[in-house]
């Protein structure tokens, strides 16, 4: 199989998501138009998102809604449970331990780990913290399959280093900081702190600068 | 200016990062294959970014270090503080406000509202959880630019609506749903579990799975 784009396997999760919803209303069929509009894209684009996965869907029929999900779930790989390991016992990391949505949609956290001896044996939400140290031995023994990394800038390459090293081939990273993972590592980052200079790159350029609050303010830091 | 896209805005952002990495360590010139290298592209790719801006650097000198931090600072927007809220004081809410990185990238978180009874007028970190009902009104007397939105996603669209009808141009949203904002607002999406469905899609397509942990248990939700 070729590879394929990052948009478009985002685009997979959303036609997901939307076909979700939609067998939920208890609609057994769904047309590319309304696929597409729903996940703001077009109905050639829906087309051929899906072409590359096989043939599906009945011309002037549609797409029959509980085999188009089963299909995408096995596209992307949600037939299974992948257990997820969370490193760095922090704010962010105990907003992830909690947050449902991982768990419901198929990635269950299963540990928590830290490289601070003061945090490690500690209780974090409902974990008991683990030794970074540890990760190894206990990936022998059940491997984890994602990691998000949740740790200071500063510690983050170190981390991702030991996390590998462990044998987790995909990571998620919190971090503020580009980091290196070797070729056979799957890695992702999301910088919050970039999300917000796309949106300010977007406010100031729009011009909405002049009817915001920030011309009035010199930046002081 | 013509339209720049989302990627190139990223890039800028990490140039701007290792800029500032490297003027700490005393450099007062670097070239576009440095910073290319270190950002992850090409060289090339460093030059057009920046040409489309107008014209940096010296043949042969490379960039002036100071020079073109500041010149990225005001590309992105960032000569300001532009003014954060947070909309939904939950656990990935209550993560974000305590986030240092947003105010020393120049975010500052200055409120957080709720829309539940129990939650408004409640400390929340150190803020004093408002009413969504007053957003309109505080805007009029202090504009924020940014709303982050950290809702569940049943109530999303309708606090989305609540926060442009405000009068908030920029919004980060952290709901897991695609929500629909007018073409004057530009908004952001992180949906957590869709970057783990990217990974999901990863280790099933290079057959990791095998080595992992995912094909001895079949989903039991």
């Amino acid at each position: 199989m070729k590879r394929v784009a990052d948009s478009t396997v985002r685009r997979l999760s959303l036609y997901l998501r939307y076909l979700e919803d939609f067998a939920a209303s208890g609609s057994s069929t769904i047309s590319s138009e309304e696929l597409a509009s729903r996940a703001g894209t077009t109905s050639a684009q829906v087309r051929k998102d899906l072409s590359v996965f096989g043939s599906f869907g009945k011309r002037g029929l549609g797409y029959d809604v509980a085999e188009l999900t089963q299909k995408l779930r096995e596209i992307l790989g949600l037939e299974h449970e992948w257990r997820v390991v969370i490193v760095g016992a922090g704010k962010i990391g105990g907003a992830l331990a909690l947050y449902r949505g991982f768990r419901q949609r198929g990635f269950p956290v299963v540990a928590v780990y830290d490289s601070d001896p003061r945090k490690v044996g500690s209780m974090f939400e409902s974990f008991v913290v683990r030794d970074i140290a540890s990760l190894a031995a206990d990936n022998r023994r059940e491997p984890a399959d994602i990691a998000i990394l949740t740790v200071p800038a500063e510690s983050a390459q170190e981390v991702l280093d030991q996390v590998v090293a462990a044998g987790v081939r995909a990571v998620l990273n919190f971090a503020p900081v580009q980091l290196h993972a070797p070729d056979h590592v799957t890695m992702k980052t999301v910088n919050m702190a970039m999300e917000l200079e796309g949106l300010s790159f977007a406010l100031k350029s729009l011009g909405n600068r002049e009817s915001g609050s920030a011309h009035r303010r010199a930046k002081t830091g």
